[in-house]
């Protein structure tokens, strides 16, 4: 096994080990990220030269006895939302141009004290405002979509060309490109995960978290970076626990919500049986399965646009007005649209998701978890724009890619999407488990556990 | 001294000591409400019939052991937008004039649970929308405006005839005709009093609390009306403490702001003495005064403003649509409005009460009660559209008396505003104390620490 192959786990015992250097690691992964990157382009910036230098330092730190955790010395990749001080964030738009971030966003500084080497900045939808990642391809089929808007972060991590990689997630941008490339991926809790210096699509709606190849690793990531940063308005001042989950595989008395309506609605049969399968699983290693009640459904897609068109427009307010050019066109038109909604439409949203939340609180009173698909649908082929389900009904893809997705970003609570398989193409399957508000914990072990039945997942052969 | 001369708690007392019966006390209280009303009009509807029987049972109670606590056989107004079943809401609005409540709001099942009789409905600025109350005079001066929207409530109050009544408060109506008719109003943090079955102004702005003649008072009302209820959405889970004041008068150790900003500029000269008297009185009590720098004070007018009118328009959206003619000028035109605003202006002024929010709370850290105006003039002439200040600055009177009311709902912070002396005119002048969030008992323990320093208050003779 290569070093790029590695687990952040597996790399770090390694290292602790001194079975493995930061050079050896850092060196194999950009080896690989040469290898594969013209074939998939996942990343907007490579930093080689600051990486290879940073694995020396990390080397150097080892040596003296100076471990700084378990994300020391390993090479991972930043969605390019994200400020990295000195480096451009272009949000992958020409808006962005001559950018330089001038300080470490709060995430950045915070892998950087945890000794993570930055590879590069990896390709988003223009400004997150999308589905896919138009400029990247798919880990395991270069004709179909990587999914997005953290398309890049996914990729690489998929392809080995990064041990883990941060995305942002406000429709499902970091679930979709995860679950569409068969790595892990997780939107924590509104508010555990600070944003500030990390660019805004829709503030309300916004999470950043850990795209990994296990769950642990994910739990190892979102280590580093949970906790208050009095900068990011809504970031919360409960303080995390850890995340590692334990070795028990037991899930003995937990009750898995299997839901009924809804979330198995216009979803591609081989993905309805994946999902079902790994449920199945769960339920063997003791865990309770309850038929659920998804609440309010109808309001779902109402809400999320309500909420989120808005929010972009205020956000882009300024240079939409400066420099409309620079915007692709998708992205110009949602934001010029967002400047004549009026604020009645807005307060519907905010008041739907007052009553989402308070609604999701009481089913989530009665399951610790509910299991669903994370999106309907394996990768879609890269021109196709429109899904066709058994009943003929015809869906964009971006409505089938955020539609199971988006109930938590309405209200907050975290979701993890892990991989369940693969279809008869070859495409990865998510399944995402869904949680208490600050029940990543619980999430993480259930996702543990599975993982643990399945055969251990290494990068896509590009 | 006659009974509806009496406080809530002197009455509560001699009830309790069976010195006076509530059929006493009602009589007494519904004979003056009788005389004054003709020149008042605080009332929308008075229930003598329904309040002479409550007060029967509520003697009956006595004689028979049953004491509620002390509101039972207290006889009180509640604004007409309150709730209660069987009687119309009307929120002084032909719109709701064939309306009738099928339940008691949250508050009105509160107190007649602890034994509060309803004397009727006080009147209110149509829909609360106006920080006048048209059709009700001052009881100081039949020719001056009452304030509002609560102007009928603390009219009632001020003229004994209510022991105790409700007021709401979106921008100043609880706490501004409190001041200009004598009377203690008090504005609870955001949340604690729930508004079930309250008619809505502005959501995120509103609030609801008592209306009475000492601070004592006021603490024994919010007793009965503090604690959660699920059917509000903003309610708090936080139970309230007891909130009636010790008979400490010592405030050593109490570190009161005075703003250095805001507060005083635009402000009557005798406005400001009264309150500056009223501080140094504080100050020989033992507390520390402190200047202060009031946060964000170019936002607040724009922030009150741009989250109040589109959160009113949506409320009215269908009556509006319906039948239009039914409302009043000047309120109609503020609800068109509100349908022209756009999202984003709505967005800034959440954003702008996010961060007022984080300042205030800055602020609060270094002072345990702001002490400023309530009011920055005693009640105007009833013809009076504007006020003009010693600069030649003219500002409209709603302006004017929003002004330093509307920081207190933008933040969510407590505010009770107490009487502090007259004008030459012999006006009532108010003093607002502001704390922190839930700082309602060291509020109304500086209020009554005050007021004991104080003529006791009675009615105005009107």
């Amino acid at each position: 096994m290569q070093p790029y192959e590695l687990s952040v786990a597996a790399a770090a015992d390694a290292i602790r080990a001194r079975e493995l250097s930061p050079v050896e690691l850092v060196d194999s992964v950009l080896d690989r990220l040469e290898q594969v990157e013209p074939h998939l382009q996942a990343y907007v910036t490579v930093m080689a030269e600051d990486a290879r230098r940073a694995a020396r330092e990390a080397e150097r730190d080892v040596t003296a006895g100076r471990l700084r955790g378990p994300l020391h010395g390993i090479p991972m990749g930043l969605k390019d939302l994200i400020d990295v001080a000195g480096a451009a964030t272009t949000a992958s738009s020409r808006v962005r141009a001559d950018h330089r971030a001038e300080a470490d966003s709060t995430i950045a500084a915070r892998l950087a004290a945890a000794g993570a080497v930055l590879l590069g900045k990896t390709h988003t939808h223009e400004f997150a405002y999308g589905l896919t990642t138009p400029q990247t391809r798919n880990a395991w089929d270069r004709d179909r979509v990587a999914g997005g808007s953290s398309g890049g972060s996914a990729v690489a991590v998929a392809a080995g060309a990064a041990t883990f990689a941060l995305g942002t997630d406000t429709g499902g941008s970091i679930r979709v490109p995860s679950a569409l490339n068969g790595v892990v991926g997780l939107k924590p809790t509104y508010g555990l995960v600070p944003r500030h210096g990390v660019t805004s699509l829709s503030w309300s709606l916004d999470h950043v978290g850990p795209i990994t190849r296990t769950v642990e690793d994910a739990a190892l990531v979102l280590s580093a970076l949970a906790g208050h940063d009095p900068r990011d308005p809504a970031s919360l001042t409960t303080s995390g626990p850890s995340y590692r989950p334990g070795g028990a595989v037991e899930l003995t008395g937990l009750r898995i919500g299997v839901p009924r309506n809804y979330y198995f609605d216009h979803v591609d049969p081989e993905v309805e049986a994946a999902v079902r399968r790994a449920t199945a699983e769960l339920e063997s290693l003791g865990a309770q399965l309850v038929e659920v009640e998804i609440p309010m459904t109808r309001y779902i897609q109402a809400t999320q646009w309500g909420l989120m068109v808005p929010e972009a427009t205020a956000y882009h307010e300024r240079t939409l007005r400066a420099v409309p050019e620079l915007y692709q066109a998708d992205v110009r038109i949602l934001l010029e649209a967002g400047a004549l909604m009026p604020a009645g439409d807005y307060l519907r949203a905010q008041r739907s998701r007052t009553l989402m939340q308070q609604a999701w609180a009481r089913l989530l009173e009665d399951v610790d978890v509910i299991a669903a698909p994370t999106v309907p649908a394996t990768a879609v082929r890269a021109d196709d724009a429109a899904i066709t389900w058994s009943d003929g009904t015809v869906e964009g893809v971006s409505d089938a890619y955020v539609r199971l997705c988006a109930p938590a970003n309405i209200t907050g609570i975290p979701s993890l999407s892990v991989p369940v398989g693969h279809d008869a193409a070859g495409l990865p399957i998510g399944m995402q488990l869904l949680g208490r508000p600050l029940g990543e914990p619980v999430l993480l072990q259930v996702g543990h556990a599975y993982e643990q039945t399945r055969p251990a997942r290494r990068p896509a052969a590009v």
